[in-house]
């Protein structure tokens, strides 16, 4: 695996869990953590595809299904052990919304090749998965909450246009931008 | 009509009646009953079609939107005449998610021939337009109630691949995965 | 710019400050007025073009993202000076639904040739910028308020619809259409 699919992956399977462990709050049974879990996982990407007009990720690679998937049945296996399941869903969405900001961003760069495209996809990619999860388990909106959310995404999606831009490697750039976009979503949430 | 196109218009126009059953509710106006019946009846189908790729079905065909507008003014003139509109709601929704998430997975098994995209796809066109209905309606989500809902969906579609994969004829298979969808539906609200 | 090319504008920008006056109502930082008002603001034509299946407007020219960004700029830097957000929000929403639903009659009219779609289009294209925006910022639904709503992107839409059909030209169906539209969302906002 390359370190761009691990963001991807990572991305989706860690959406995954944010949308199992709303599951999990609203008392689901397993039927919804499936659901929840699935429609965080793969929403943001699949507005990404749609919009960029490429085939949707999912549909072409059965496999993102079936860690969503298995995410969702993990979840629902271990969430009753956690004191806290809103802190765990706040901070493994900051990861996700990191590292999907960055892979929207590669991915926009990659179809359009145009910075201003990347960086509103690396936005919308990073964000609507957890905006989709938020609505539909009614949950308090993580758009709506004080902390620092969107600006997170848009950090990494910038950071990495701007790093390719100067001529850094993938890996280096993804890398880099990753670790800019948690730092500022992860400060805001420890210090917030 | 084959079985499978009657499995389609059933879908949309019950879930057009459910929009305009909920824009009642609401005390909308008549515009109110077609945009609720419009979006409610061709929401699923529409991410269904977007999903898959392919045209999407009611700007290819427009007795689709004939259908729903149709049904939203019957709705109009006659839904004070019921006693609880809610109830009917529920059960209309029941044999129009049932219809629409086998559609969805023979759409889906028709374009992608994945057992697991044809799965997702049930899931997704039999629940999609409901949930649409209830965010945009600020009703209480079918998501959330606590009788089996997405679970009769994901029997429809599972039940449908089965059968094909058994090597069930086409009306065989989209009859029985029917019946037994909507029968976990109906059983949960009869008796949930 | 052709008059129709001044409705499409008119009618990102303007949302797109609707949207940038939700994230002032809920005091958001300057990203969340970045992000409200470009959801907003191309929310109701990616619709449009993802279900007309023709590339996405702001994705083959970034002028609209831009417009966007400097609409919700201006907003936030003004916003506090108003007396009034929200009714200033309800009356360029106004101008905005009318622009943009006879906008969507014309690129539906234009891309599929059906008078129904045509309408069906200007009807979604109105008003979804509108929708979204309240369900991402948590307001009171503009669907759900007594004053006609739908209603005056369907005038729009039908009127231009008919004003083609009866052969008038392009500037002058658009331009008539467009003043109806207003004309009725105005006069319920005005004496509703």
């Amino acid at each position: 695996m390359s370190p761009i699919d691990i963001l991807d992956y990572a991305g989706v399977a860690l959406f995954a869990a944010t949308g199992a462990l709303a599951a999990s709050r609203k008392q689901l049974d397993i039927i919804g953590f499936l659901f929840l879990g699935a429609v965080t996982g793969i929403g943001g990407g699949t507005l990404r595809d749609l919009v960029l007009g490429v085939p949707v990720f999912w549909v072409a690679q059965h496999l993102y299904l079936v860690v969503c998937a298995a995410t969702a049945v993990l979840v629902y296996f271990t969430a009753h052990l956690l004191e806290s399941r809103y802190r765990l869903l706040l901070w493994l969405d900051a990861v996700a919304l990191a590292a999907y900001g960055v892979f929207g961003a590669y991915k926009g760069l990659l179809v359009t090749e145009s910075a201003t495209i990347a960086i509103a996809m690396g936005m919308l990619t990073g964000t609507f998965g957890g905006i989709l999860r938020d609505v539909l388990a009614r949950e308090p909106s993580v758009l709506m909450r004080q902390e620092i959310y969107v600006a997170a995404a848009m950090t990494g999606a910038v950071a990495y246009v701007a790093l390719r831009g100067l001529g850094m490697g993938l890996p280096v750039a993804a890398g880099g931008a990753f670790v800019l976009a948690l730092g500022v979503r992860g400060g805001a949430l420890a210090f917030g």
